[in-house]
């Protein structure tokens, strides 16, 4: 009997260590993470690095432009990136406002900022991106914004 | 020595299965709920009922539509649905393209489409909700979308 009430309570504590150590424990070291990651994204961008962006990103990312269709996959992505810095896009400021974690997965809500040639603004808006612990590091996995401008007439 | 191995395996295996129930092993029952979620929210918007929308949708969950601030809280993103409603759009469907999910927190990528008067094409776009699991149930917690058609110019 006793060895079974430990074996029950090893049980228990095997449970919560690892809801503990998989699910809450981690939360500010993901933002930490993604935080991190908006450094390099934006540092890259800032060179005019599309690849460098797309490295940031899991293999099976999805980007969801507005405007445009789904783009799929880390060079595809890194493709779309390099397309906006050569249209003219020459700065561009995210700020994370939120973190929230579970496991492997995490969501992000940020605002972001674009500007063009001599730091005029060109857009401003949010996002919401999906972020996936891929071999140990956290990249983004589903990346989705949208303008908080009015609609052009 | 004996118990000392018994405790380390009951640890293991309560582990074990934390990480089965709790992460991976509620995969397609999160697809359904998100599904009749979905479906939820297409009946309601077909009656005009952004109340029954808001139900859908976490205390604290946020919205952020294109062209707008963000949507922060169950009323008042009743209150945006409402207004949508209220200024012409007649339908929306929903369909789910992929659904993953850890612990109590998900992510759903779909395609919307919104039509008007007599069915005409008003949008189609794509969208990422973040679902959470609040009370057992399945609610939309972080819920942005943008379209997929040309920028108007």
């Amino acid at each position: 009997m006793r060895s079974g009430r430990r074996f029950v309570a090893a049980a228990v504590a095997g449970v919560a260590i690892a809801v503990w150590t998989g699910l809450a424990a981690a939360q500010p070291e993901v933002r930490a993470a993604v935080e991190e990651g908006n450094r390099r994204f934006v540092a890259a961008f800032l060179r005019g690095d599309g690849k460098a962006i797309g490295e940031l990103y899991t293999a099976s990312a999805e980007a969801f432009p507005p405007n445009g269709e789904v783009v799929r996959g880390r060079e595809a992505i890194a493709r779309f990136w390099q397309s906006v810095i050569d249209g003219g896009i020459k700065g561009v400021a995210v700020t994370t406002l939120e973190t929230e974690a579970q496991g492997d997965l995490a969501y992000e809500v940020g605002r972001y900022a674009l500007t063009g040639e001599g730091g005029k603004p060109v857009d401003q808006g949010k996002y919401v991106v999906v972020w996936k612990r891929d071999d140990g590091q956290w990249k983004l996995h589903r990346d989705i914004w949208n303008t908080s401008l009015p609609a052009a007439k």
